[in-house]
């Protein structure tokens, strides 16, 4: 077998850093799972035990790699890592459609991704230049979410609308021109709620994209956190 | 004036790293702020000409610094930061409270005090142990919304409970009896919204306080981020 490498975007498969994590790779694509690494640290705890008995009825090959697993996760304290290949999904043309457009922050994805999980949403679009979601911070911030969910990246916004033009777009500005809960509460269905960049948010064009929608909020600050809006559009969009 | 120390606990000030959280201090709370610190790679950029005007008008010493900002920031490229006095206020009986027990995570209590002051949240408690309010880092995530808020530390929730009996209590927690949409809908003010520790959550004891809250959520994944359950909580119990 070819030696790991530290990840990188070229490569076709990537890492997923943590016990939990590792656990969901195995239980919701074992497909996708080409090894999977142990500290030999990790002593009997239960996440080991339960992630080995997976391996196992899967076949899949367990290897002892304690520098491996300090390099990818930058943690002494890593216990148990998946090596995956990475794999674009087709998004279901009926589903709600998450679109994360220029994001820049592994974290701030990786909580997204969990937490449109949580809200029943399973398709996702990443609009490039955007971080990779693949990568192992945006993995283990997802907890592991991204095995349960159909992730697509598209090299610009109007490839992905070009293959979904009937979603009911809702991108989400400062200067949306409807209230988050009037958007919601008329919402044509499949959506697709639409998410910009940390700093920047979306570009000004996305004011003729469907329907511009504002979250309420004070002006005593700027915005809020990406990662925190986002979540309060999927709450209130969730069926 | 004495040298600035590495912050810790202990000390009676702390620091507010980066041009926004420091023009907030300047502008929210120009009386506590001891000092400003500038790069001397600062440069004529908007935000550090603004620091200094206003440091200049409240008679505030402006001094340049670089070693002690790349200490306090961690970062090479902090170009500028307020020394500020750490203050205990007293919280509004009448307001809406944010009572928060036991976080572990700096940038998670950052980011809920944004979102609070985002939402009209005034008012919040912070139950210990937990993380430290005016630790840099947190002061940093929260971008400088810190110095708009009352903020005050309890050494446990009686504490804080026998000061605010008459509040209407909401625990959110994995089993509360109520969804957050009927709890939000039927509450009585002032509220207050408690939030437990990233890992564990609150104590089973807090199911005996006030109305236990529920923010319904699939079964796909164990529990939401932290910060971005205070948020939904925030955004659908905001006046």
């Amino acid at each position: 077998m070819p030696a790991l490498e530290n990840y990188r975007r070229e490569l076709d498969y990537s890492y997923a850093p943590g016990a939990f994590p590792t656990l969901e790779a195995l239980k919701k694509h074992p497909d996708a799972v080409r090894r999977v690494l142990i500290s030999s640290k990790a002593g009997d705890s239960d996440g080991v035990g339960k992630i080995i008995s997976l391996a196992q009825r899967h076949g899949i090959r367990i290897e002892t790699a304690d520098r491996v697993l300090a390099k990818i996760s930058g943690k002494e304290n890593c216990f148990a890592a998946a090596v995956f290949e990475k794999q674009q999904a087709d998004l279901d043309p009926q589903g709600d459609h998450i679109v994360l457009h220029h994001i820049s922050d592994q974290g701030n994805l990786g909580t997204i991704l969990r937490t449109a999980l949580g809200f029943g949403y399973h398709d996702i679009a990443v609009i490039r230049p955007a971080v990779d979601p693949f990568d192992p911070k945006a993995v283990r911030a997802s907890m592991g979410a991204l095995f349960s969910l159909r992730l697509r990246e598209y090299k610009d916004f109007s490839d992905y609308r070009k293959e979904f033009p009937q979603h009911a777009a809702y991108p989400f500005m400062l200067d949306g021109s409807v209230g988050l809960d009037v958007a919601a509460g008329s919402a044509v269905r499949p959506v697709c709620l639409i998410f910009g960049n940390e700093g920047s948010g979306l570009p000004a064009s996305f004011g003729a994209v469907g329907q511009p929608v504002r979250i309420p909020s004070s002006n005593e600050i700027d915005s809020l956190n990406l990662a925190v809006a986002a979540a309060i559009g999927m709450y209130q969009f969730r069926r």
